[in-house]
């Protein structure tokens, strides 16, 4: 039995992932509003508290982070910042800190998507962003010390987000989150590091 | 002959592309300090004057940015930040400034590097922002209007600056400047788009 924080526990994905991780792990669920505990991701002291609060932990999970979506020639400067602060240094904000609370041989599992490879209209904050973290996991896999996993997990398009927005992902097979968590739990409880899991397309 | 910004045209390898370029097109030269023109490309107001002051160009090519060097378990959020707005935004800025002043079917050809696919000790940031700027690439190729091509070099290490490097690059074959820069010259004289062009390694 693992201590697992799951940051962004209270989203469609990562309530699938804490669903999973609870069959044999205790999983401490992290919300920007709700859940059990918040943290405010995008700022680092926020995040620094959140850590302190928890003590050691044996995984850290994170399924959050807001790109912004809209077309190129229109893109302003600030709004192509959007993903860089979200969903990029939130989730490198959360290693940056937390490498310092998580247990020899405990391990990072971060979260990307499909865009990475398959980039769409009005996508590229999207693009951008998740191969950085992409990039960032496999940087970090090599240097993190004792023995400290990180992965990124790559989801296609949920099914419970394809109402919204199925005519940005038309012909994408969408994937169930509790599908998309298997790979969460491959991270987690496997002995890989530096990889990206790829769910769906 | 095209007429062809190169930005980062002081440095080695913006050196060298110029010097190629020159063969055949009307090259303008930008440095951060030096150079024909001046830039500081990390911010949004200078690369927008830099744009007004040249006009419409055929190709837009950057040579440039700084990232962050050290150990992950020591780098500060600040330090990973060092990437993010220099080699990362300084390169995107252009194009979001410049594809208004780009003429129809012309080019931007940006700069990632080896670390992208080869992460190295201390190299987490540049191996993140060099990944992030071929998601970039990939996903602006598809959104870029009037046939306005994008692409990006990833060249390995670099024998005019293997001097300061080598301890971290044992075991990588450098290329010459002069040979890194016929990639940028197959972007901007060629065809295609969303394309990473590497060398060496």
């Amino acid at each position: 039995m693992k201590k697992i924080v799951v940051i962004g526990a209270t989203g469609t994905l990562g309530r699938a992932v804490s669903a999973e991780l609870k069959a044999r792990h205790e999983v401490i669920e992290v919300g920007a509003t709700r859940g059990q505990y918040q943290v405010d991701s995008t700022d680092p002291a926020s995040v620094e508290r959140l850590f302190r609060e928890l003590g050691k932990v044996d995984g850290v999970v994170t399924t959050i982070g807001k790109v912004h979506f809209g077309p190129l020639p229109q893109m302003s400067i600030e709004q192509f910042w959007v993903g860089l602060r979200d969903k990029l240094m939130g989730q490198i904000n959360v290693v940056l800190a937390g490498q310092n609370y998580v247990n020899d041989g405990g391990s990072f599992t971060l979260t990307s998507g499909i865009l990475a490879d398959e980039p769409i209209r009005e996508g590229a904050n999207a693009t951008t962003v998740n191969l950085a973290l992409e990039g960032f996991v496999r940087g970090a896999a090599i240097e993190l010390p004792r023995g400290i996993r990180i992965n990124v997990v790559s989801p296609t398009v949920l099914s419970e987000s394809m109402e919204g927005y199925a005519p940005y992902f038309r012909g994408f097979e969408p994937v169930t989150a509790q599908r998309a968590a298997q790979a969460y739990l491959r991270s987690v409880e496997g002995a890989q590091t530096g990889r990206v899991y790829r769910v769906g397309d």
